[in-house]
This record gives C-alpha cells, sequence and structure tokens, in this order.
C-alpha cells in the first residue's frame, strides 16, 4: 500500500461514504485552496472537546475560497456503535455543517484503508494538504489554535 | 401517573439496566446521604461538555459516605444510535464509573418512564436528594458549579 | 497578638482605609450572616484570574441578605506601586462593587496587621464566616468554585 | 506628526524608557523578522485576561529568529498609578520576560507620543510587522489565536 509522506502529493481519501455533500469530493478538485482535514472518532473525548470545535473555528476564520474543511471518520475501534446513523446523529447534535468523509472499512482489520495510508496514529488527528495538493502537516493530538492559525496562514501565502 | 414534586419524596428511577454496578440501585436504599442524579443523553453536546464533567467534579468532590452520584441515561431522541452498547462505549471513554441507570422506554413513547415521572424537561437536568429522600431540585440545563456546590452544602449540613 | 483560629469569633479587620462603603464595616454588625473575605492583592496573578473573579461570583450568586462579600487588601510586598489610589484604580477598571478594606500597614514590617492576626500565607486568600460570626474557613490559594459553594450553602443552612 | 498606515515602513517606538533589554530597541534592527508589538496598560482588565497571555503565547510558539515580541506601554489614563516602578513590578509578577517601552509621555496630553503615531484607539492594541519592516495589521481589541496565528504564518512564508 502506498504510504503517505510529507510534501508528497495528497493520497485521495478511500470512503464508504460522505455526509455533508451531494457528491465525492476528491482532494485533487481542491488544489489551489488549503485543505484541512480533521480525522476523528465521533465517541473519541479529545476529538469531541478539542479537535472539532477547533475544526469548526478553521472553517469560521478563513473563506472557503482559500480553505476546505473537511472531516473525516476513521473508526478503528467500537466500530459497532458508531456507524453511519449514529454519525448522522452526532454531526447533527454538533451542528458539523462541513464535508464528512467515512473512512472505508477493511476486512479483516480493525483499521479503516485511508488511516492506514496516511499513518494516522490515532484520534483526533489533523492533515494540512496546501494549494498544491501536498500534504504539509500529519499531526496526531491535540495542536495550539496559534500553531495551526500559523500553518494554515503560511499555506496561504504561498 | 404518580408524577414527582419538589420536597416529596422521590420516586423510584424506572429502569431497564444498570451500568457501573453489580445490582440495580434503589434510592430509598442511598436515605441518610444525598443523592445527586445527572439526566443525560450520550450524544447531548450540553450534557458531554458541562453536565457530565460536573457530575465527575461532584463525585471527585465529596466523600461517597455524604454524596451519591448516579447516571440516567434518559434517552427521548435518536434511539436507535444511543442503545446500550453504544452507552457503554461512551462510559468507558469519557471514564464515568459511578452507577448509570438506563431509563425504561415506554412503548408507543419517545419519552422513557422515569423522565415521565420526574416531569424532565429534557437533557442535561439535575436532580438532587436530601438525606431525607426528598427531591429538593430538579434542574434543567446548566447551573454553575458555585450554585450546585452551594445546594449540596446546604443539603449536607442539614 | 491575638491570632485567629478556626470555630472562633472573627476577629475585628484592621484598616487603614475602606473603598466601596460609606463607613468601616465591622464584622459583628454583620452577625446573622454569612461573611466571605476575599485577601487579595491588585499586583497578584492568582487574585486576579482566580479570587476575584470567584469572590464577584459569589456576590452575584447569593442574597446579600444571606452573604456579604468582603475585599482585604493584603499588602506585604511592593508596598509602594500598591496604595490607596493604585487601589482605586483596580476597582474601578475592574468593576468591583463590593466593600474593599485595606489592611493596616504596622511599622517595620512588611506584613499588615490583619494579615498577621488571621495567620495568612499569601494571597489570595478565602476567609468564610458563619452567621454567628466564627471563622469557618481559611484558605490560601485556589479552591473550586463547587467547593466553595459547598462550604457556603452549609454556612446558610446552619 | 507622522501618522503610521499599513503597509508602510514602521515609524520608530518613541519611549521613555525599556525594560527587559540591555539597550533600546530599533525596529529597523529587526528587520528580516517578523515583529509583534503588543500595546498595553497595566491595569487594563482585558490587556492583563487576554492580550498579555496571548503575547506571552506568541513568545513561547516561534523561534526568536523568527519572531521577536516587544511589549509597549501605553498609558493614556491614570498615568499616576502606571508609573515605570508599578510597571516592573507588574511584569515581574506576570513573569514577563520580552522586552517593554514605555510610551514617551506629551506633556499637556493624555495620549502618549507612540500611541499617537500609530493611532491606536485604546488597550490591547496588536500590532504586526513583517519582514521588510512595514506595518501590516493594526488591530485594537481581542483577537482569536488562530487569527493572530494566521498573520504570522503569512508574515513568515513571504
Amino acid at each position: 500500500m502506498k504510504v503517505q509522506s510529507i510534501n508528497a502529493p495528497a493520497i485521495e481519501l478511500k470512503t464508504s461514504a460522505w455526509l455533508n455533500t451531494n457528491k465525492p469530493i476528491k482532494l485533487t478538485e481542491l488544489i489551489g485552496r488549503a485543505v484541512v482535514i480533521h480525522a476523528f472518532q465521533m465517541l473519541c473525548p479529545g476529538c469531541v472537546s478539542h479537535g472539532l470545535p477547533q475544526a469548526l473555528k478553521i472553517s469560521r476564520s478563513f473563506a472557503e475560497s482559500d480553505v476546505v474543511v473537511l472531516g473525516l471518520h476513521t473508526v478503528f475501534e467500537h466500530h459497532a456503535v458508531m456507524g453511519l446513523e449514529a454519525l448522522k446523529v452526532f454531526l447533527h447534535e454538533y451542528r458539523v455543517h462541513f464535508p464528512v468523509a467515512i473512512d472505508q472499512a477493511e476486512e479483516g482489520s480493525d483499521i479503516p484503508l485511508t488511516m492506514q495510508a496516511y499513518g494516522l496514529r490515532g484520534t483526533p488527528s489533523l492533515i494540512l494538504i496546501d494549494r498544491k495538493g501536498q500534504v504539509r502537516l500529519n499531526h496526531f493530538g491535540v495542536l495550539d489554535d496559534m500553531l495551526v492559525g500559523a500553518h494554515i496562514g503560511q499555506l496561504l501565502s504561498e
């Protein structure tokens, strides 16, 4: 399997479904804009208390013509209770309006395919893609708003 | 149906299951101690960000011989994705160790039976029961820690 | 010098001035109500970020007929820049409306007289006096709102 | 008097003293690095609770070879109690280690000279200067960490 490395073109998300969008989104269609991917699980406390509010703040803080925010539901544990219907309720209750991809499960593995490809170590993870479509940051855990802002500001001015 | 009023003896919780306890808990067994009931739904944002952390703080702040904290999972919407297995994962992820009762569903109604009996208007709700087993507070929504502390302090000194 | 002990009648504050009140306040005049004394220095970061907001919250949370909040400016360092005029500006800027006593300096000592009498170890300190005029708590440092609320609730119900 | 406009070379600070530095700092000496100026008054609540913690976070978040943080004490009210000695105590108590300039008073005016030159509307104000020495942002009031980070990130990548 191809593995994502920093400064390389972003591997397309491998998804089983999308929510909050009429049609699946390809990263190559977003070239020209910075892309922020918030990888999360709906029952992960750090995602709910930190990562998700940060992703929502990013989407409020920058013009959609500059920065696209995507969610990626990378379920790697407790799969039975974090299915598509549960996620729909979660997104509704938490007023998440940006598109969310469901990371595609692989038979015989707990780790879904995009999570594998990007080498994500857990949730929340933050992936930043520059205007050229290259992955520039792949961060596991909490990152302060100021540093996230600085990364995005840098991508925007390139 | 009997409806709970303030300063009246607490109606027993009507439950379909309990978690974090070996056996169902009867409120009459707790007479002599103050009881705090945090009524919540696992996918209710105000419960997760405010009510639950407050309930956990109560259980850390007072001796178990003085104050008993109970959760009450009162699901009145999105029932399909807030079942027992989902709640188990939620309690595990959020490190909730106190006993949690599952409010018993009523056929043909969205509102479970304890929620009906106590006249709860939504989640989170906070119910306080004094050492004599009488309901003293039944509050819907967010209540500041200082006021919750004051109510509990009052019950303890009676 | 008489030293304050817990559960003993509160020693009167030894003051050189009062702000936010027309006349000096004697603790014996407040018998029948609970009294909260927030001892602080205007340039103490922990007082400004925690103790003072908590004192203001106490004064908002309880009826004045039940709980009286007093400030006590116990300057024990940097005396030259925390004088009366500086304190007036501070109280104005931080919208402190409750009465504030200035702890009386003792010649030849950095520690003012009330601070000595109450054995305060630093700022912020929180002193609680019950309805009978007895000191019940004398706490140095930060105390969570819930615990402060519990102490006050207990005093109120006695 | 020359007035600072956006995208123009930064007017040198007009100062009566500096703290936390051995010698006065000229902005032209800092060309090549981004400069963040936090204009504040030591008894301004918004400065103490928001602006100053943000300035300290900026200085922790970026390398000094990239971003220089300066304080500017622009006293325009209550001058008598915010003098140099009071400020020294304030900086010590709040652990402010970065250089702080004292904005030079003008006889017959409440508004000091740098405040006039930069057209500052109050405190806190945030001034950002790019690597070429040009003022790029002059903001009165609170600005979210993420937006401040984005501005700085943009300056760094130019």
